[in-house]
This record gives C-alpha cells, sequence and structure tokens, in this order.
C-alpha cells in the first residue's frame, strides 16, 4: 500500500472510531488508561529492548547527545509514563459536560454542552513518552488520535502502540482510537494535514521551522506553538526583591523552556537601582548579558544587544536587557517584538499594572510572578498539550479543554417559532 | 495601486486600528455605535440615493428578483440598521471580562481575561444591511474589520462606510478600525484570505461554492457556515401534538433559511399514527413531500425519495421523509447525512432525548423544540454574525463571544517556580 492509501486507512478508522470514543463513559475510558499503564508495566523489558534498538541505530546515525537524552526511555521516564496515566485518569472528564442552560423568552431553555473535536493529528519529535502523553489526553477528551513521532523512535512508539492497543482492548473501546503511524516515510505528514474530511484539528509540538512549513500546508486547523520570546519589565514602581527574584527565575529555572525570559525590560528610573546587582548575580550564575545603549553605560562589560536580539528566542543562558521611559514603551517592545507567549510585569501600581495585563497581546500575562508559571500543570489544567500562541480556539497551555468544542443545547416543551 | 498593494494597505491600517479598538473602552465603543446611527440617520436621503445607482445598475445586469430584494435599501431596512446598532450598544461588552480567577498551590492567582482577535476579515453577499450589522459587532467585541461586500452593493456599502467614518471620528476612535474595500475586482478576496500578519479570522457568508473556496484558499483561520441540512426525529415516544406542530414549524416557518427543516424522520411505531395527518397539513401549506420506501407505503402520493434528496439542502418548500426503526438509526442518519447544523428529538423519553442530545454531532441540538430556533438573537447572544457548523473555536450561532478568545492572566506576590 502507499503512504497516501495508508493515511487514508488510518483516517477513516480514526472518523469511525471517533463516533465510539465520543460518546465512550468516563469510566471505560479512565478503564482505558489505568489498563494502558498495566500493559506499559508489564512490557517494561519488551519497551526497554525496543527503545535500545533506536538508540543504537541514532548513535549509529551520529544524533547529538540531546536528541539521544530525549528519545531514551528510562526506567524514570516509564515510571513517568504510569504516573501520567493514572493523573489523567484523576482528572475530570470534560465531555458532557452543560453549562449556563438559561431560559429564554420564547420558554425554550439553551445552553451548551462540551463535546470532542473529533479525530486529532499529532507530529511530534523523537520523544517517546509524548506518545502516552498525547494518547491519553486524546482519549480522555473523547477523541481519536493519529499520532506521528519522529523516525528515530519508530521501534520505541510501536513497542508503545500495542501498549495502548491492549489497553483499549481490556476496556472494550476500539483499537482504532488511538493509532501510531507506522512507517517514517515524511509523506505521511502530508497526508495527515491534508484529509479535512478524517483530521479535525492538527497538533504539531518540535521546531520552528516544522511547525511553520505544517501552518502553512495544513488544510484542517492547527493548534500551534511556535516561540517563546518572553519579557519581564521591571516597571518604576516594582518591589525591589520581587524584581530580583522573578528577574533570575524567569531566566535561570531552566534554559531551554518556551516560557523562560529571552529579554528583560527596566523603566529607566530603576535601572541604576537593580540592573548592577541583577547582572552580578546573572553573571556568577553564567549568563551571557546583552544590553542596549543605555544598560551598557551602566553595564560597561557586557555585549551590544543588536535588533536581531529583541526577536531571538536564545534558549540558552543569554539574556538582552532594555531600558526604557515608559510602561507604553514597554508594551510597545512587547507587542511588536516578543511572541505572544508569557510577559510578567514587576510593580505596585494598581492602575499600571492593570494597564500591563490588559494592553500586553499575549496568551498569559502576570503580575509579579514568574514567567516560568506558564504552564498547563501550574494553572491547574492537570495535564498539557501544547502551549499556543495562536488566538483562535486555544490559546496559551492547551489542556483536555482545549481539545473539546460547545455545541449548544435547547431543552423544549413543544415550542416553536412565532 | 494594484489590488495586492491596495489590500496590503488596508490590512496594515486594520492592523495598527486593532491595537487602538482593543483597548477602546466601553463608553468610547458605544459612543461611535450611538454615532454611526446619528449619521445614518442623517444621511438617510444619500444612501437611498447611492442604493438607487446599485438597484439601476442591478436591473440593467439583470439581477433576479431575490438579489434584488436583497440589495435594496428601504426605508424600513434602514430603520432596522438603526435598531441593530442601538441594540449592539447595549449588550454588554465582552472585552477585559476576567473569570475563574482561582489560586493555585504555588500562590499564583490564575484566570480568563477575554481579549479581541484582533482583524476580522468579512465576504459577504449583496446586502448593504450586512455591511452595518459586521461592522457594529466587529466594533463592540473590539476587533478591526475589513469588509468586502458583493460588488452590486459597491455604491451602498461606500455611503455606508462613510457613515461609519463619521461615526468613529465622532468618538475617537481610529477610522481605519472599520474599513469597507472600494474595489469590486475579484482579487481583493484572495488578498484578504491570505494575508495572516495582517487578518486573523475571515468570516464567509454566502453560497456554498463561495465559503468552499474560500476555506480551500484561506491561510488563516475560516469560521465558516456551509449548508444547513437539518432534522427533526419523531420518537417512538413523542407527544403527537409537539410533535405535528414542531413539525410543520421547523419546515414551514422560513422555507430560505439554513436553521429549516430539510429531513424527517419518523419512528416506524408512530408512522401510522402521525404521518397521514402530518402530510394533510403539508400539502394544505403547499410543501412537497418525497418518501422513502415505507413512507410511500402509508402516503401513496409523494414522489419517491432518491438517495441525493437525503443530503440536499432544499431552502424550498420540499420535504424528505424517512421512516427509521430505531433511535440509532435515526442518529445514524443525521450524522451521516446532515451538515451538522441542527437537530431536533421530539420525545418525552428521558433516556432517549438524552442520548439524543449526546450522540447527534450538530452545532445545536434540541429536544421538543423547532429548529428555527438555532438562532443568535433566539439563543440570548443579542447579536449574530453567522452559525458556525465548524468545531473549532466557535459553533452554533457566533455572537460578540465567538469573534473574541482569551488569554490567561496570572496575579501574583512574587512567586517563582521552585
Amino acid at each position: 500500500m502507499n503512504v497516501l492509501d495508508y493515511m487514508q486507512t488510518l483516517g477513516n478508522q480514526a472518523r469511525v472510531a471517533s463516533r465510539a470514543i465520543a460518546r465512550a463513559s468516563t469510566q471505560d475510558k479512565n478503564a482505558a488508561l489505568v489498563a494502558i499503564a498495566a500493559a506499559i508495566s508489564e512490557q517494561r523489558d519488551t519497551l526497554k529492548a525496543a527503545n535500545a534498538l533506536d538508540m543504537a541505530r541514532g548513535q549509529e546515525n551520529g544524533l547529538d547527545a540531546a536528541l539521544l537524552d530525549r528519545l531514551e526511555l528510562t526506567d524514570g521516564r516509564i515510571d513517568g509514563m504510569l504516573e501520567g496515566l493514572q493523573q489523567v485518569a484523576t482528572l475530570a472528564d470534560p465531555v458532557g459536560e452543560i453549562t449556563d442552560l438559561k431560559y429564554r423568552p420564547s420558554g425554550i431553555q439553551v445552553g451548551k454542552m462540551r463535546v470532542p473535536l473529533g479525530v486529532i493529528g499529532i507530529i511530534y519529535e523523537s520523544r517517546p513518552n509524548v506518545t502516552i502523553e498525547a494518547a491519553s489526553l486524546c482519549l480522555k477528551s473523547g477523541n481519536a488520535a493519529i499520532l506521528r513521532g519522529g523516525s528515530e523512535a519508530i521501534e520505541s512508539n510501536q513497542a508503545l502502540a500495542a501498549c495502548i492497543r491492549t489497553g483499549l482492548a481490556a476496556a472494550g473501546l476500539p483499537a482504532e482510537t488511538v493509532q501510531v503511524v507506522e512507517t517514517t516515510d515524511r509523506e505521511a505528514v502530508g497526508a495527515l494535514i491534508t484529509m479535512p474530511e478524517f483530521v479535525d484539528v492538527i497538533v504539531p509540538r518540535g521546531g520552528k521551522s516544522l511547525i511553520e512549513r505544517i501552518s502553512r500546508d495544513a488544510k484542517v486547523a492547527v493548534i500551534k506553538h511556535l516561540d517563546g520570546i518572553c519579557h519581564v519589565y521591571i516597571d518604576e514602581f516594582a518591589d525591589k526583591t520581587k524584581a530580583i527574584n522573578i528577574a533570575i527565575n524567569s531566566k535561570t529555572h531552566r534554559y531551554g523552556t518556551c516560557n523562560t525570559m529571552e529579554t528583560l525590560l527596566v523603566h529607566t528610573s530603576r535601572a541604576a537601582d537593580i540592573l548592577p546587582e541583577l547582572a552580578e548575580a546573572y553573571t556568577n550564575i553564567g549568563v551571557e548579558l546583552r544590553g542596549c545603549e543605555r544598560t551598557r553605560e551602566l553595564l560597561v562589560d557586557i555585549n551590544e544587544a543588536t535588533a536581531e536580539d529583541w526577536d531571538t528566542e536564545y534558549l540558552a543562558p543569554i539574556l538582552a536587557i532594555r531600558i526604557v521611559d515608559t510602561l507604553d514603551d514597554a508594551i510597545e517592545h512587547i507587542n511588536r517584538h516578543g511572541s505572544h507567549h508569557t510577559d510578567s510585569i514587576i510593580s505596585e501600581n494598581y492602575t499600571l499594572s492593570r494597564r500591563f495585563i490588559n494592553e500586553v497581546d499575549s496568551s498569559s500575562v502576570m503580575i509579579n510572578a514568574s514567567t516560568r508559571f506558564a504552564d498547563g500543570f501550574e494553572y491547574g489544567l492537570g495535564a498539557e498539550i501544547g502551549i499556543s500562541t495562536d488566538k483562535i480556539h486555544a490559546r496559551g497551555p492547551v489542556g483536555l479543554e482545549g481539545l473539546t468544542s460547545q455545541k449548544y443545547v435547547v431543552l423544549g416543551n413543544g415550542e416553536i417559532r412565532q
């Protein structure tokens, strides 16, 4: 079978399965999650053997250390999968929730019911644990899923797919509820994103160029997350201790995450008081600083930040610093150079901080908190399939609710339109 | 200037204006709506003169009576616009609403804030009143709008655009908040739907082929409404009076609307009791009936419904009738042949009607109510820009809320990630 036919077959099977999983009971979906965990636990050795094949081929092919690290299925990661499955099982089922049922003057009662999206296609890097994460979130939210992981993880993913099938069967749910693409042919991705008759939404996870390509070529909705160029703005009325703690934490808690601060903005009136102390702390931790002209008058040793720096997601121990004159300048800088991801103001001023959260056009806006909090778990979603920097449908961390939609429900007693 | 440059200019102006309108106060937006109404009221004669030019050209070009009727700006329609503007001014402002602000174990307080989408492009038929409807909804929801009405209405739309500019200026809002495309060149549509840097979402209104073409070619999100193949299912446990009233109302209240019933499904146990009486009522009103084989055993005079009928949106006094054996058959028929728009079950049975609203995959599902209620005004949205049969972002009637998104708000007190 050629790749296109194969993907169409998966798509058709997913569409059929999506109807069954959409009306599956919470009990059955949770039973499947628990049974998948049991299968993974039983097959731990098989999974590690399959992963060893991927790792060996990856080493042969000269994958870099970071990629190999993400590819590896350690016992710790397998335990993490088991824990994740249990956690998703304990989350409230979003499907079927009815809200806002209100009577209208005509006598009908109108509300909204939360329903699955249908079939979700997920395209991700060579990280086998994402297979289980994505499968569990789609399953719990009543969606069918087609998963296309990175080709380097093909053996691991197929072994995990077998565990998923075992779990689904144990709960009496269709095996096609979660399908893992079995070919590493890149045409499979092209097919997956252009089958609106079978796939309702695509969630791409990976590098910016992959996501841009998928967004450009997809014929269905894409819940996408491009880069995270996050800012902290230390306002004129900032509390110095909060400012320093949050600026350090937002940059240095982890360097490679999308909610890490990449540019620090400081109100001119506070620069002399705060920047030298902050710079010393950063330098001690090993963060390279790059500053605007005025910053470099205060911190004479640091490099110059060029125009490019303001638009760069470093994902590394590098920080750009700019001194601004007003809140408006800070907001203007963030809306122009940021990626609409996460931005935080440090201020004790009510009106200025209120303006900041109203006017900064990002998926998460914060007052006196570290940008590192922009995360599904920290927000109480229980889990997250990604962080959307889009405005349509889902914005910010996407959990179970982001994988659903709402339909209108009308309860009547024989009413007709007059 | 060529069309592409012209549209890019409009797009760029809209993007700039979108930032101002996004943070405009409720008071200023309402002032603009009222001022637009005042301008229309003052310019009533100018508007009618401009419309007379469109009507004369339309007659010359042989537009059919229905199109000419939609094109005409009567005093009644102008009064309708004025009333609509006042109504939108009285609606609650969705922008800035903060919900679900909850404390998390880390100490941060997380909630959601409703925000405009940005720039909305609306493509519609030659109905000048839609220009005001679309402008008022985008304005109130804090979005900038680029409106592209049908070319037959160009004079009317330009005259209305002048009134909109007057109203915006009176309220101190940027004139580019609402821009009406001044060219009738069809390339303008192609440009409008492929400028993701300037336009965030497209709302197409019009024929199915136009909407399909726009969905296929658009590079931005489309809130679309294709056809409305709506069903009423008379269940085994239907109340006969409700069944007959709703079946008649759903079909005959208006024939040309998307929420009109096109296919009637009847449980086999109730067919002999209900169908002859219903058929007589339909025939008296002048509705042509087309039935399945079993229906034609009861109603011997009617035409045969072919496979094509189940998939047809008649928008005319024609009704297809099918007798089914079970609720499952009814749901299967609706999910397969319907357009996921609006479907209603007539039943006194709790479990069956509950299954119907859970399992029918449509934007509106109803129990014992006429499908004609699927409408933004009837649902209490105050206004509607269209009815979405999509699952992503907005589903069902789209009002002010459907033209907004939600971002996360985090209120902290210096919290950092541990």
